[in-house]
C-alpha cells in the first residue's frame, strides 16, 4: 500500500449508541451513498451542495476515505480522449480541480506535467485518425517528430537494431510522439479530503469501518407475506445492512451506489448488473539518486513548467512511467491486457492484492529498459497493487437507476479523471431522474441518459492506456 | 429435467487410447468448437459445411447434445423484435428451420402455434412505436381489439374489478394484444439431432463426456521460460485443457467458444469478458386432463392452424403460458427480473438450479389466474430450471475474436431463435475475421462486425420477455 493506512476516525453517525432510541432516529437518512472512493465523495459533495436540507450518509469499510482504489492508483489525469463524452467528462472535472486549487486555493497536488504518448512507426496510421478527433475537439495536444523527440528526451532509444531482442520483445522504432497538455497527477488524499470536509461542512454525515452487507429491498406496500417482494409488486432499494461500526440497518429515501471494483457485489444478489469487470493492476517505485542517469531523467525540463519528466506512455504493452517530483521516484505500471484473470466480485480486503516481482522482471523490465536504457540494472524499491473496474464494451462510466437507486460506477480506471463530472451527474439523476440534464463545471450541459445502460449512446473510447 | 438424461455415447476421438501414439496425432484438430448446445452445434454445423477438408471436434461435458439449457427452455421461437438485428437473426434462422422441416422433410417438431402478448390498457402507448416498428420491417403481425380478444380467447379475463386484489396485484385491464405468426415452438432434440447428425455425417468429430478445464493459451514464438505469455509476446488460444472420456490436451487452430451461460467460466481466468450475467429460470408443467376448463382452453382453435392456443404473455411480469399439444399440458414461466440473482459462473451441474414450488405459488398463480381463472386450483405436477444467459446492455447476442479463438455468447434466452444465423456468422468469422459478411439464410449479407464488442453495432431490443 502506498501509505501506510492511519486509523483516523471521521465524523461518525449521530448518537449511534447501542441501546437508546437515537440509533433508530439516526438510522434513517434521505440518501446514503455507499462508498468514499473519489466517486462517492464526488457525489455527496454534489447531493448535498444542491440539496442543503437533505440528511445525506457516506458508508464506507474502510477507516477513512480513498484508501482503496483511488488510493492505490497512479493518480493521473487526462483530457487525450478519442470519445467526446470522455472528453467532456474529464475536461470539466479537471477544469474543476484546477480552479479548486487555483482559484479557491486549495492545494489539491496539482502538477500539470503532460502527458507523452509514444507512438511506434508501425502506429502511425492507426492512430491518426485519434488523434485528428482530439484536435477536432479542441484538445491541447502536440505533435513532435522522432527528431524533436530526440532533443526534448535524449535518453530515449527511438531507432533499435534489427537484433534478437527487437524481434523477441516485438519492440517497434519511435514514430513520433503526442504530447497532451492539460494532462498531469494530483494527491488523491487531498482531493477526498477536499471533497469529504466540504460534505462535512454543508452538514452531510460519513461513518467509516461500517461495511454494507446487502441492499434491502422492499416492496411499495408491504403484505407481510415473507419472501417479498413477489414479481408482481413494485420493488424498491430503501436501505442497507451493515455491519462493523454501527450495525443493523440504515434505511434512506434513496442509495447511491459508488463501490466502484465492487459494483457486482452489492448488485448482483439483487439481480442487478453492475456491467463491469475487474483486473489486478500494479505498480513498482523506482528510487531516483541523486546525480544518476534516472535522475536527468526524472528532472527533464522540456516539457512542462513542473520541472520533470511528463507521464510517458511507452508503444508496446501500455507500459508507462509516472514521474515522482517530491518523492524522487518513478512508478512504472502495464495495462496487462490478455491472460490476466477478470475478477467479477473482488475480495474486500485490499491486502488480498499483491504485486508480483517477477511480474515487473519479466513483463514490464525488458520493454521498458529497452526504450529507456537508465532503467537497466534497477530494481523496484516498493510495489502494490490495486484494483481496475472496467466496462469492457466502451470503456465509458454507467449512470443508471434501478428500484429506486442510483449507480454509478464503471470508469475504467479514469475515477479521478471523471469525479467531478460523475457527481453531478449523480446529483442531476437524484433530482431529476435518468433523463436529467446534468451541468457539468462551469455550465456545460450532459444528458445523463447517456451514460445509463437502458438508453446508452455514448462514443466508445480507443485511446485507452 | 424435462427428459431422462440417456447415456447415449456419440462419435467420439478416433483412436484416443491412453499410451497409444494416436492420442496425440487425434488430439489436434482444426477447429474445436467448445459447446454442444444449440448454438454449438450450429456454429460446428455451419464450419464443417463451409470447410469440408478441416478437422473439427465438438466437445461437451454433457453424454449428449442440447441437454443443458437448450434443453430446458421452453423451446419457443419468434420475430417479433423491435430491433432490426434481432429481426434478421430470428427471421432467417426461422426460415432455415421451416426449409429444414418442409422441404427436406426433416421433422423440428415445429409448431406455428403464434405468440399473442396481451396488452394492459396502459401498456398501449409505450408499445405503440415498437409494433409501428415491427410492422416496418415486414414481421406479420395481427392487433387485437379487446372486444376481438374476447371473441377468440373467451377465457380470458380482459376486465377486473377494481377490487383489493386487483389493487395488490397491480393487474391492468386488458387494451388489447399483438399476435406474431411466424412463430412458434420446435423440439430442440430433433433441432440438435438435425445439426448434429449432419456435421457427423459431413466428417465432423465429437467427444462428450468431456470437461474443457480452461483454455490454453501460448505466445507465438515460445522461448521456454515459464510463465508464458509475456505482455509483450503476441498471445494465442491453441487449444483446450480437458478430462473426463478424454484427457489432457487438445490443441486446434481455431478455438470457438459456445458455452452459453458458461461463457465467463473459461474466458475470465485467461483475461476476456464474456459481456453476460446469467439468472435461473423456472418453468412449471400444468397437466390438462379432457374435459375441462383447462382442456377448452389448450385447445382454442382461434388462432392458428395447430389447433391449439398460441404462446400466451401476459401484461404483467412477463408470466407466459406454453401450449403443449403431445403432451397435454402448459408449461408456466416468468421473466423474473429484479430481486433473482445474477450469477457470474453458474456450477456445471445443472441440478444445483431447482425450481421452488413456493415460487409457482406466491409469484405466478396469483396473476396467472387472475388473467385465466382456469389455473385456479390448478398445481404443477412438475417443474424444472435452467440458466438464462444475458447480454444486460442491448439483449442482442456477442460474437467475437480474442486471441485467435472465436466466442459466441450472450443470446440473451434466445439461442434457439438464432442459433442458425449466429453458426454462419461463427463461420463466416472463421474464414474472414471480424469484419467478415456472413451469409443467413437463404442470401441475406450481414456484417459480423457488428455483433462484436469492438465495432458493436446493433439496434437493442425493446421487446424482451
Amino acid at each position: 500500500m502506498r501509505n501506510a493506512v492511519q486509523f483516523r476516525r471521521c465524523v461518525l453517525l449521530d448518537s449511534c449508541h447501542k441501546g437508546s432510541e437515537s440509533i433508530m432516529m439516526a438510522k434513517k437518512f434521505d440518501i446514503v451513498v455507499v462508498g468514499a472512493g473519489i466517486i462517492g465523495l464526488s457525489s455527496a459533495y454534489h447531493l448535498q451542495k444542491s440539496n442543503p436540507d437533505k440528511k445525506i450518509l457516506i458508508i464506507d469499510r474502510l477507516p477513512k476515505a480513498a484508501q482503496a482504489n483511488s488510493g492505490r492508483s497512479a493518480a493521473m489525469f487526462r483530457n487525450t480522449f478519442t470519445s467526446a463524452d470522455n472528453l467532456l467528462l474529464s475536461d470539466t472535472s479537471i477544469n474543476f480541480y484546477l480552479n479548486v486549487q487555483h482559484e479557491l486555493g486549495i492545494d489539491l497536488g496539482i502538477q500539470l506535467v503532460g502527458y507523452l504518448w509514444l507512438i511506434g512507426e508501425n502506429q502511425i496510421d492507426r492512430v491518426g485518425p485519434h488523434i485528428r478527433r482530439m484536435v477536432e475537439h479542441g484538445i491541447v495536444v502536440k505533435q513532435y517528430s522522432t527528431r524533436e523527440l530526440r532533443d526534448l528526451l535524449p535518453e530515449l532509444m527511438t531507432q533499435f537494431e534489427q537484433d534478437e531482442e527487437f524481434r523477441t520483445l516485438k519492440l517497434m522504432n519511435i514514430g513520433g510522439a503526442l504530447f497532451g497538455q492539460k494532462c498531469g497527477s494530483l494527491d488523491p488524499d487531498l482531493l477526498a479530503d477536499f471533497y469529504l470536509k466540504e460534505f462535512l461542512n454543508s452538514g452531510g454525515h460519513v461513518s467509516f469501518n461500517t461495511n454494507v452487507e446487502k441492499l434491502i429491498i422492499e416492496p411499495d406496500e408491504k403484505l407481510g407475506m415473507g419472501d417479498e417482494p413477489f414479481v408482481w409488486q413494485e420493488a424498491k432499494i430503501v436501505g442497507v445492512q451493515v455491519s462493523g461500526e454501527v450495525e443493523g440497518e440504515i434505511r434512506a429515501d434513496t442509495v447511491v451506489l459508488a463501490t466502484g471494483a465492487w459494483a457486482n457485489e452489492l448488485l448482483e444478489p439483487r439481480g442487478i448488473d453492475g456491467h463491469i469487470k475487474v483486473k489486478k493492476r500494479q505498480l513498482f517505485k523506482i528510487d531516483v539518486k541523486e546525480n544518476t542517469a534516472l535522475s536527468s531523467l526524472l528532472f527533464n525540463k522540456s516539457f512542462n513548467n513542473e520541472g520533470i519528466l511528463p507521464f510517458v506512455i511507452l508503444p508496446k504493452c501500455g507500459i508507462y512511467v509516472k514521474p515522482v517530483r517530491e518523492g524522487r521516484s518513478f512508478w512504472i505500471g502495464c495495462e496487462d491486457e490478455i491472460n490476466r484473470e477478470f475478477i467479477n466480485i473482488p475480495d474486500a480486503r485490499m491486502e488480498t492484492y499483491q504485486a508480483e516481482k517477477k511480474y515487473y522482471e519479466f513483463n514490464i523490465h525488458p520493454v521498458l529498459s529497452s526504450y529507456l536504457p537508465q532503467f537497466k540494472d534497477i530494481k523496484p524499491s516498493n510495489m502494490w497493487a490495486g484494483l481496475y473496474g472496467i466496462n469492457t464494451v466502451d470503456f465509458l462510466p454507467y449512470v443508471f437507476t434501478e428500484c429506486g437507486a442510483i449507480v454509478v460506477c464503471g470508469d475504467s480506471g479514469s475515477g479521478i479523471i471523471k469525479a467531478d463530472a460523475l457527481g453531478r451527474i449523480v446529483s442531476a439523476v437524484y433530482k431529476d431522474g435518468e433523463h436529467a440534464i446534468a451541468t457539468l463545471y462551469p455550465n456545460i450541459p450532459y444528458e445523463a441518459t447517456k451514460l445509463s445502460y437502458k438508453h446508452r449512446d455514448v462514443e466508445r473510447e480507443e485511446w485507452v492506456i
